[in-house]
């Protein structure tokens, strides 16, 4: 049974009208309720209070999961706020639905109505924040409710959740110029995504792996049948274009077609060439994305860019190429190297400061290798990623957050020739750089502490010029008419973007890394 | 004075206010005919006639277009077709824009009222067949009737014509991914469209000129002002991932950044391989096509097919890119090789075919070397493709057509190593084989006599392995899923799509070429 929750406003009612339209049998749980009370809920909530309505509710939405025949039930917005719903919707034969829907939209939708909680809208707020993260504990998948019509494209992915191993969760990841589904969960390579469930692989052709010489290795032979391999040298150096066109080449020789796919099996550096090539092989086919790193899980397999380098900067040359789904195995983890897996933390710790709340507060008590076994915090981190991608996919204006700690990390990078530092190591620094900017001396010393205890470096190696550090921040800054400044973040959860910080207070933060 | 002209349904009062919301005196031209006969026009039309009408139209009209303080002035559907009214609309103080509307389109939109003219499905069609070369006639611009809000985007390329040379034309290329004006006309080099008119040039930065080493050093000084030139060598050889990658590095190493655009100033090769690195430089900036070659002019520059050559297939790697704008000079043409001339000739015979009426009778009539002065005919080879990307972008649908002889044509090129016969050569030999196909002996005997006049080949060179040829057709008809066939075409203007040919047919249409 599909089971719907979120707010009030979040389109549970028109949801469940597509979804009888695809042949469903559907039920709202409040008609279930009203039929009970024998009169409208908000009269019932009047004369009643609200624990005679819960009490009600419960009961009836109880039954309702308990009954065979129906294919979806709507909760009311507060239903997973009762313990035993909430228990009873972690049942296997549940796939549980959050319609996930922004608070301003949610209020704009309803404030004209009759609805007892919302009334004022600060108490609205207060409820909402108080509700998310209980949808959130309960969701196996959720969809943006402002995505048209959206049911007739993810409903393929919610069903397929059903054959999935438990624990799967499902992000549908929406915006401007198109939506995929995020799968995230343990053991999903030779899961039933490769054999066809709900139509997750686009294309009508073959599959194709585009993958590097350590990783395909040991999963290539777990993604469901496929035709061919193209395989790249591990590491940073192949994001070249004469690598991107040897790909192509080796493409164009296996005779993949517009009607292929292309699955890209590795850490960012796969995602990003794959994802390359497959935005330009014949003019554009599918990419699934089949991250294996923890950086690639957390960050780099969502969003569309893609890209290789040119001597003269990173990524300098690519494409938006948005996944026609991505597919997380926490599992694949476990055979990362220390390094890898270290590096991969600094992109965990960033994600943490700019979602601030519950994901700060658990990252921070991560201890070294944990988070391998932790599909709920990448899971998290993806939902993220996802949710600042859907707003701004075109990086044209909050994505920005993203680049907290980058600024000054890219630049650590690019002055030592990115051989000194792994990527992830130089963005660690850079937070420490953003949070000196951010005037936020505790942060910092709790993300030092942190980045000391994962391994991450909290020093810069002083044979480092730091003058070249400062010449590509200014260089960087150059580059857009806008002035982009620094990502600051005086609080987890709370970052600004865009400021500009005098020049002084900069070399005095990158100086800071060598003290 | 934007002088509006278009068929019933064409929106001609909806431009009228969105004009006006932009700071424009406007005027509808029936409002003041009806001030003038004190009732409304049906009414008047019926109780005085058609002739009274138009005589009165014209009158009010005339006096309109002389009227100073006045910015727009709609015309009725029918004003056109007054001698008197179509030549004042020939002067210069006058743009003249047609609102095209499609039939259908224009049906839908007037059928439920109490036009006239609109009152059989029939005479209506009758109608717009009359009326649509009047429109062309005067129009110097025109814009599809279906583009929402089209005036926020397109009037600034409107007004630009005031400032640019006498006869030149614009057309607003739209389609679902973008839109952008396409200027033609004699003199548009060192025009004030690169000095700033109309805001036609994207981005806030400098121009970038990427060009080829035989047309650079004739028109790169005629840009405007240019900060710096990307130069490949001539000739289809340089369509490779290695030059795309030397261009892009040289991009870089100039500094080139999101907010400049790339002017591409060249034939074929150069508008491929600019469009592909401005779409991959940095994910892409915006490029404006400068089409200096016949092909590139009245084909290749619109569109946004971009893409280079691998050993493995040509355009085997690509992206769609759509221009920013596209400024085709016809005097450009006259430092063109007779050869390169020759070749282009081709694609001009494939237009007036697919196009058939007023283009195909005047093609058909074209002497050898009388094209560089045609720019009419050039413009309506724009307009012809302009119009059919914008029905179908992505090359899903009746974008096809434009593969008219191009199936036989590119089995010969591959066959032949693309180095006995140019592409337009090849495309002559392969609208032959087309036309055979299609039951057609006259019209391809037509054509052939019109190649044969205009340099360009009749007959297969006989040591070409013909199998090898038939070998290639097999091939990329497997590419596709829908086993896409051949375009064929009875009559000049009449092409159908995706028409599976025997294959003893293919052979003797190809066998034939060398007889």
């Amino acid at each position: 049974m599909i089971c719907l929750v979120g707010f009030m406003g979040a389109g549970k009612s028109s949801a469940l009208v597509e979804l009888a339209a695809h042949g469903l049998k559907t039920v709202d749980a409040d008609r279930l309720i009203e039929a009970e009370a024998g009169c409208p809920i908000s009269v019932y909530f009047e004369r009643q209070g609200e624990g005679a309505f819960r009490e009600l509710e419960q009961r009836t939405i109880l039954a309702a999961l308990n009954t065979t025949g129906i294919d979806v039930v709507a909760l009311g917005g507060g239903a997973v706020a009762t313990p035993a719903i909430a228990d009873a919707l972690k049942d296997r034969q549940h796939t549980v639905v959050w319609l996930d829907v922004e608070l301003d939209t949610a209020w704009r939708r309803v404030r004209a109505g009759k609805r007892p909680l919302a009334q004022s809208q600060n108490d609205f707020k207060a409820l909402y924040d108080f509700r998310q993260p209980l949808y959130d504990a309960v969701a196996d998948a959720v969809l943006p409710a402002v995505a048209r019509r959206v049911w007739d494209r993810a409903l393929g992915s919610v069903r397929a959740l059903a054959a999935l191993p438990a624990g799967t969760r499902m992000i549908w990841a929406a915006s401007a110029n198109g939506e995929y589904p995020v799968f995230v969960g343990n053991g999903l390579l030779d899961s039933q995504l490769f054999a066809g469930a709900g139509d997750v692989m686009p294309g009508k052709g073959d599959s194709y792996v585009f993958t590097d010489d350590v990783v395909g290795p040991l999963y290539a032979n777990q993604l469901g049948s496929v035709k061919a391999s193209v395989s790249i040298p591990p590491g940073e150096s192949a994001k070249t274009i004469s690598q991107a066109e040897k790909s192509l080449r080796g493409m164009a020789v296996l005779g993949v077609t517009r009607q292929d796919r292309m699955l890209a099996l590795g850490g960012g550096v796969v995602g990003d060439l794959a994802g390359f090539c497959a935005h330009t092989y014949q003019r554009g086919i599918p990419v699934v994305q089949v991250p294996t790193t923890l950086v690639a899980q957390v960050d780099s397999a969502y969003g569309g860019k893609t890209g290789v380098d040119l001597p003269e900067g990173k990524n300098y040359v690519g494409a938006f190429h948005l996944p026609s789904a991505v597919i997380a195995d926490v599992d694949t983890l476990a055979t990362l190297s220390e390094a890898e897996l270290t590096a991969g933390m600094a992109e965990v710790m960033k994600t943490a400061l700019l979602a601030g709340g519950d994901l700060w507060k658990q990252v921070l008590e991560l201890q070294p290798g944990q988070i391998v076994t932790r599909g709920d915090l990448i899971y998290a981190c993806a939902r993220y990623k996802c949710r600042i991608v859907a707003a701004d996919e075109r990086d044209t204006g909050i994505r920005a957050v993203l680049n907290l700690g980058h600024t000054v990390g890219h630049a650590i990078e690019s002055a030592t020739g990115y051989k000194r530092y792994r990527h992830g190591e130089a963005v660690a620094l850079g937070l420490l750089a953003a949070l000196r900017l951010s005037d936020a001396p505790k942060l910092r010393e709790s993300v030092r502490n942190w980045n000391e205890l994962h391994g991450l470096p909290v020093q810069l190696d002083p044979n480092i010029d730091i003058d070249q550090v400062i010449d590509v921040i200014q260089f960087d800054k150059k580059k857009t008419s806008r002035g982009v400044g620094f990502v600051l973040l005086s609080r987890p959860g709370e970052p600004v973007i865009d400021r500009l910080v005098p020049d002084d207070r900069v070399r005095y933060a990158v100086e800071e890394l060598i003290q």
